[in-house]
């Protein structure tokens, strides 16, 4: 097999046979196979697109790249979350918890933040003592026994995607649905997931802008998933405004406790019910997606996700008294408000503005080496669709470099992203669609 | 500027600025911008084209990625003549002195063969003491004093698109018309030609297969030609067989002589008349391709051609008594008839097979590395349209590996070659068409 014949077939609209799409992977994860051959792939990849069962043999193949997570010693079905990415996604530090309280085996393999979006590793480390280095021995006893357990990324896990990923950055290959879908779903199935449940973001802060296009990556992954007998379902969520208020990891966390005492914004509460609900019924703790919300919300009141959070978090060495007052966590050398400078409606909150000012106040890295400050961060006082008055609080910032030069540019970042606009507005829907294997189940 | 952005704009479509793509070739040439990088863009450019604006900036700025042979010391316009590659084309050896005898300067640089397809430079070093190798002084004197030199590729010419065609030949790229015209455009420019006719080849044995990819190539270089100030013409000719009766290096000087006595195949001699129409047009010594065509027949007729041949070839050191009787360089071991195996007509002489028949007697070159023989190679007795008999002789082979192990495979390659069809065939045109800057201006 050549692999310029492989290019030339693709270049040409032709599918690609199961031997051409490892051959492809296994020469490139190799060496073999240069660069400048998968990146004129992947040019074509992005004009051509690939059949379902190409994208599902291409993320078979990334998946069989690296080490492949086994986890079939935890009893039960490890159902997976993921989210594309995006603001104040706090919805794994709530979920875990509480879909194990529901006896769904959460085996979680989470990331650090980059640029404008949080990880959820940082977050978590901000509760003292916590620590996601475990043995993969302690991951599978802890997820037996406490239900679950998050780590880093350990391993050398899907390497055939970091690399092309990598190259696609620096080649304009990165926009192609099945090259992102397939990125994706490698990682999840090298991770273990039995079933995962999306969460794909939509809006002016997330990875794909339209609907439409969210809606393609969604069934493209959906796809993905039935070919390879991993049962998915994508819930599409908005991210024209930061999900919940808190943009920070130790103010995530605390929000995240707030939300399992029933106490959290509405949004993230939703998001959180929603996705957990499907995670439910593909782990089969639930037969129904209503049954599956009515259990959630019986763990939130009856105080069971919070009491799991806490044992989580005893489990992984971490100080879980903080999750009886949070408040410890976000200690900060001054709060500093930022006041609306006109009257209005707010129409949207650009996530990415928001995530950037949280970064810039030292909540994210800026490249990967960047230290971070886990206390900072941002506090939103507003959220689409609200009324507000000049000098109305929009946001608190939570700092500790106090001085003027450093304030000043976040505030001016936070105020240009509330967009406000003079006429009341309706603000965005917050979950779009459900998509699963047998289609687009419900759109608003 | 990032090169991400440039391939990215390239990839939406957008047409690409002058500095755009003078940034590409130069940080190509200089090595700061990766092959990864330039086959990615070299795909879109597949998918999305480009604008004649663009193919024109893209030419210069390779023909500027090197040396830029100045031609200007001699007087008069420098035409050049560039073939798309075939096989038993002698236009060059029975043009280079025609033209010459007619006024018009011919410089050339001319390249080796390789694959089924010769070379200028290797059928005039069948002529014994014929050197290729003068230098910049000797070649500008020469064509000054006698009107034609030819030589081998000197220097360092056009490195990007030597560097770019080497990747587009390993990641499906060369199949893009903006990308082969700048290609080929840019060595012409860079070897300083004020003037251009093109032999653009179609149908079984060139690279363009069909009329209309040809004429596509065509008005793609005539648009570069106009672009950038040098005045071109191409000529759309037939090679759904070879052009000629001979294929091997002493051979087609014997059909080149044999034609500048008026004594060559007409297919030859009406494809030499055409070119060097243009030619002599191009180099403003004739005002129409009428009044060149006789001015050529009558250089042919009363013998200037083939003195300025043997004047030539002294000049650059050869035995012009050869040109007298160029058996004298066709000597070998053994003539072997092929002979038909069937009755019928002659439908089609696939060109590429009798090239490969050629290289396997020792003609051409496998390999850049491999040893030809100059006097070995394959005189056709039969051309599409004719009649055949079971055993009529097709071609004979000039060989001197005489083993019928080596022999019957190209026996076999010739018959091979030759599509006999029951009813009689007219033979395809062999001008299909002229284009011109005012476009496709006569089409048979």
């Amino acid at each position: 097999m050549r692999t310029v014949d492989v290019i030339q077939k693709k270049r040409d609209g032709q599918e690609l046979t199961s031997e051409e799409i490892s051959f492809l992977i296994e020469g490139y994860t190799a060496g073999t196979i240069p660069d400048y051959q998968m990146s004129a792939w992947a040019m074509a990849v992005f004009f051509q697109g690939m059949t379902a069962r190409e994208t599902a043999e291409l993320t078979l193949a990334m998946a069989r790249s690296g080490d492949q997570i086994d986890l079939s010693a935890i009893p039960g079905i490890k159902v997976d979350k993921h989210s594309t990415g995006g603001v104040g996604d706090t919805t794994t530090l709530v979920l875990a918890p509480l879909v194990a309280a529901a006896g769904v085996p959460v085996a979680k393999m989470s990331g650090r933040g980059l640029g404008h979006t949080g990880g959820t590793i940082d977050k978590l480390e901000a509760i003292p003592g916590f620590s996601v280095e475990l043995t993969e021995d302690q991951f599978t006893k802890q997820v037996t026994g406490q239900g679950v357990a998050v780590i880093g990324q350990t391993g050398n896990l899907t390497p055939a995607d970091k690399k092309l990923y990598g190259l696609r950055d620096v080649t304009a290959t990165v926009n192609s649905i099945p090259l992102i879908a397939s990125s994706i779903m490698s990682k999840k199935i090298a991770a273990g997931a039995d079933a995962i449940v999306l969460d794909v973001k939509t809006g002016n802060g997330a990875f794909m802008k339209t609907l439409e296009d969210s809606i393609k990556l969604a069934q493209a992954m959906v796809d993905i998933g039935t070919e390879v007998g991993r049962e998915c379902v994508a819930v599409i969520t908005d991210m024209d405004q930061p999900l919940g208020v808190a943009v920070g990891n130790g103010l995530e966390v605390q929000l995240a406790v707030e939300t399992l005492q029933g106490k959290g914004p509405k949004d993230l509460e939703e998001v959180c019910l929603t996705l957990g609900s499907y995670m439910l019924v593909l782990g089969r703790k639930a037969a129904t997606v209503e049954e599956a919300r009515t259990k959630l919300q019986e763990l939130i009141a009856n105080g069971s996700g919070l009491a799991k959070f806490k044992e989580f978090v005893a489990a992984q060495g971490g100080d879980s008294s903080v999750l009886d007052d949070p408040s410890r966590i976000v200690q900060v050398k001054e709060i500093i408000p930022v006041h609306a400078e006109q009257d209005g409606y707010v129409a949207s909150i650009t996530a990415e503005e928001i995530g950037v000012a949280a970064m810039m106040l030292g909540a994210g890295r800026e490249t990967k080496e960047s230290q971070i400050d886990l206390a900072v961060g941002l506090r939103l006082h507003k959220k689409s669709g609200d009324a507000v008055r000049k000098g109305d609080k929009l946001a608190d910032m939570y700092v500790n470099r106090t001085e003027e030069e450093a304030v000043a540019p976040v505030r001016r970042k936070v105020i240009e992203a509330f967009r406000i606009v003079s006429e009341p507005v309706t603000p965005e829907p917050l979950i779009y669609a459900i998509v699963t294997k047998d289609g687009v189940q419900k759109q608003i």
